[in-house]
């Protein structure tokens, strides 16, 4: 693992481009929400008939049928998610980043003597400009300084809050209700037949833990992310708690994530699905098992309904998430399944 | 976790004093093993009537019916076993390190620049009263010498031929089978009950990972321990591979047990089940979550049986697993329940 990069993988001018599109860092507004479930029915009822859909229904068949050449046994069957980008909406900006900014005031009200000092200066000033012009270890300070130095209690706390009164600018929806209908269907489906299903997100586990549950129907245990160290020990009343600490002991991204999920599942999965570079080891490591494997990505090519980007589709480059010429046609060549949003979702939210 | 401790806890004099009773580094014989397996029936069949008994029985009622006040929901029952001393036998010496030992020999005829560098000489030299003199240092570069530098799935082979190899010297069986029934009781029935089990060990949980759904029927990705890091790469045919490298990145033992909980599980178990002061915080962890909480300790007071060590007992004192006259106190002052290898159980091993 690579421990001494503080930035969670986070693409530099990504960031940049996104910070531009930020909203001011308001005060979230009104407790509530209604996290997308999964549909019972038939399955992958929201995918239109194609490649993409058929590629998961044989799958499914060619490794649960015990009359198959390619069966696995049920105790095998494990299947990883990327999360942003593929699960949720990661555009215009990862949803973790925008907790860490918009805790900055309340981290500032505790901490009154980084009221003046940079880069939370910036941050309250609330000018778009001045924060998209951030620098990466500017950036590194706010998410290390906004996750740590509390219980892990009273983090879980904090992010209950932050999704229970947050919005997206776009849908005005809450950010668990923005997941992808047609991928919570490839998770029930395969669950359904018997697979444990793992989100392997290159941002911090302990934030996707909190909703995990909720949201797509995933324990905290199966949930191997980007993870900063703790530290046990004894509040002043003499009860144990775990302090999260500024060091970073899993980089979940890239090659961190087959080595992430050697770490945290030890094993191979059978199924990979994501959407960008940080996701093309995941899938190659899932790729040379041997027998049936399926690997996917998702590729943002639906500006209507969602967002379009990747020069895969000569779409204009990517703020977030980079799915590549050279991802695509790796893709190509190994026989990896591109999901296009457009051509295979007939929906792409449940509150659609 | 503390990165730069590559002992994995192993406490140095019982150490010292265990390997004097080291059998001769034998090559395996014999293929197969006949593990152990949790029977079916009555709960808890292999425990006498007890205190003990009875607080693993009325815990498990107490946060599964409905109707009381104490009721867990199934999503949030996590019960975590540590292995070594509470799962299977740890005298005179832990399996895992045993298995480090035999592996020199085939280590040093792929490296033949080992054959006269110390402390491999010494172990291939077979001299029980030298190999008892070696020095934590020298353990610890045999410890990782012996488990890096191959692939994940090379690692899993040998351990494997290991397992089905190597023999115990009292009881002449596999390793395998030495695991105590009456545990493995407590196991299925919390899993009957909806409890999802964990092992969480000091020691490496890629060992363990190996054997842990043979002989507990726990996956590889409920077994918590000690990790080395892996590096992703390709070897020369093209073929994606972990590498086990010679780097600790988490030592699970004392503190490090809720740390790695926390990291692995990503919440607090409502059952927690140990043998010695490297479990403490695990079960004060445990504890301070609110409800009904299970705290156990298995004492080895059975010389007949199995072994007699801890000075809880006023027996002599302990070669491995650390059952200290403070430990004793701490559990009697929280409530925790001390298991009574030689009163509370009935048998101690399947195959008898």
């Amino acid at each position: 693992m690579k421990s001494n990069n503080l930035s969670y993988g986070v693409n530099r001018r990504a960031l940049i481009s996104s910070l531009a599109l930020l909203p001011a860092l308001s005060a979230a507004l009104r407790p509530g929400s209604a996290p997308a479930q999964a549909t019972q029915g038939p399955p992958l009822a929201s995918w239109n008939e194609g490649p993409a859909k058929q590629a998961i229904l044989d799958f499914v068949r060619a490794t649960t049928d015990q009359s198959s050449p390619k069966f696995v046994p049920p105790v095998n069957r494990i299947a990883t998610f990327d999360q942003d980008g593929t699960l949720w909406v990661e555009h215009p900006m990862y949803s973790q980043l925008m907790y860490c900014l918009d805790r900055v005031p309340a981290l500032v009200a505790q901490k009154q003597e980084l009221r003046n000092e940079e880069p939370f200066k910036t941050v309250l000033s609330g000018n778009e400009e001045a924060i998209a012009k951030l620098t990466l270890p500017e950036l590194e300070k706010i998410i290390i300084t906004t996750l740590t130095g509390m219980t892990t209690d009273e983090f879980d706390a904090e992010v209950k809050k932050w999704l229970a009164t947050s919005k997206d600018r776009r849908w005005r929806r809450h950010y668990t209700e923005l997941t992808y209908k047609p991928m919570q269907e490839v998770m029930s489906h395969l669950r359904a037949n018997g697979y444990k299903t793992f989100i392997v997100t290159g941002f911090g586990q302990d934030f996707v833990r909190v909703y995990s549950q909720q949201v797509y129907d995933i324990p905290p245990e199966q949930v191997v992310g980007s993870a900063l160290a703790t530290k046990y020990g004894y509040a002043n009343d003499g009860k144990p708690i775990l302090i999260k600490e500024p060091k970073l002991i899993l980089n979940n991204n890239d090659a961190g994530k087959p080595e992430g999920i050697h770490l945290m599942i030890g094993r191979r999965p059978y199924a990979a699905f994501g959407n960008s570079t940080g996701d093309r080891q995941m899938l190659e490591y899932t790729g040379a098992g041997d027998g049936a494997r399926l690997m996917m990505l998702v590729l943002h090519d639906d500006a209507q309904r969602e967002y379009a980007y990747g020069p895969a589709q000569g779409l204009p480059d990517t703020k977030v998430g980079t799915f590549t010429q050279e991802l695509y046609d790796e893709a190509k060549k190994n026989g990896w399944t591109v999901i296009s949003m457009k051509n295979d979702w007939k929906r792409i939210f449940a509150f659609e």
